[in-house]
Order: C-alpha cells, then structure tokens, then sequence
C-alpha cells in the first residue's frame, strides 16, 4: 500500500502545444506499480487551458475545485466541483479554468497507451 | 463525451459482509461504455467501514471529504482530503470513517475483474 498526497508530488509544467498554465501530478502510475491505469492531477491556473485535441484513450475526469469549462467539437459544458466528465477516445477535448481560482482535477487514462492519432 | 455530477448517481448501500455504513455510486464504467477502468463514489458515514478483505485487482483510491482510517495488515493510516492511497491486488485492505462528517472518495478499478480469491 502506498499513501501520500497530491501535494507531496512535484508537479511538472504541461509544455505540449497549445497547453496554457497546465500544472501535471502523476499520483498512481508506474511510481506505484499500478498495471492497469494511471491516475494524475491537474492544475490550471486563471486564464490557462489544456490543448484541444484528440487520442485513442478515454479519459475519467472528477472536477476537485476551481471552475473550469470543457469543450467538446459541437460546444462548451461548465463543471465544477463534484462534477465528472466521460471523454471517449477518439473525441476532440479540452480543458479550461473559466474562474480565477486554480481549476483542479483527477484524469484517470489506461496504464498503456496506443500511438497518438 | 459524458457530463454528471456524483449527486446525480442514485447510491446503493454497499450489503458485503462486514461493510456498514457505506453508500456506492459508480460513475463511470459500463454506464458510459468505459473499456479500461471504473470510477466510483463511497460515502461512508460516521461510525461506518468497508470490509477487511483482499482481491486481485488493485484500487487507486483519491479522498474527496471527511476523515477517514486505512487499514491494513501491520498498521491504520490517517488519511483526508488531497490524500491518495494505492492498494495492490492482493492486499488486504479495508476503509473507515474516522470522523463526525461523511467520509467520501473516489475509487478507480479494472473494468474487467477476475474472479475473489
């Protein structure tokens, strides 16, 4: 068993383009073993976004704080916290802070993971 | 692209052997086609604990609210908001609330679960 929190971890500076202020925590990975999937946390700070894009792999979000704003191909959805969002693979995303707090959350992806698309 | 809030999921008293108290919503699995993994919700009220026992798949447990004690075999942990917590398959593990306030938390597992040992 292996227990910490998110702060323990160092985060690391989401740099692939189009990324905007995107703070990364691995939580549950290959740090612990975990053969099937992965959990990371993330941060965004007021004004920041993660890319639109799409990949093969499904994502399991859960919304911890902060306001942000999901967007999909047809639209926009505001979440909060408490809130989860089902991201198929293959479906163009991504993830905006729409508030001026730090908007955080879990994203839960497969352990492998195929080319990107 | 599937959009909720844990709310919105209709808990289900948690009847194993040994659990009191523990209420379960599964927010995404087979409800919105999830191939690799299953997120869902506990709350376990005060006074309440999920069952010792052991399986062969592991848990990536992410604390949401409340207070709440890991137990395994050679010791409890203290856990609350922000902390996480990585079970092996295998291990012996079990959850209980520590407080006066709902113990919540999200729990990750394999989509696909080979049989209890």
């Amino acid at each position: 068993m292996h227990t910490a929190k998110w702060s323990d971890i160092e985060g690391k500076a989401v740099t692939d383009p189009g990324a905007e202020g995107v703070t990364i925590r691995v939580l549950m990975g290959d740090n612990v073993g975990a053969p099937t999937f992965t959990m990371r946390h993330f941060e965004i700070a007021p004004g920041g976004r993660t890319p639109f894009h799409a990949h093969a792999w499904e994502h399991e979000v859960y919304i911890l704080s902060g306001r942000g704003k999901v967007r999909q191909k047809d639209g926009e959805r505001e979440v909060g916290p408490g809130s989860f969002v089902y991201v198929p693979g293959d479906e163009e995303h991504n993830f905006a802070n729409a508030g001026d707090t730090p908007f955080t959350f879990l994203c839960v992806i497969p352990a492998s993971l195929p080319c990107i698309k």
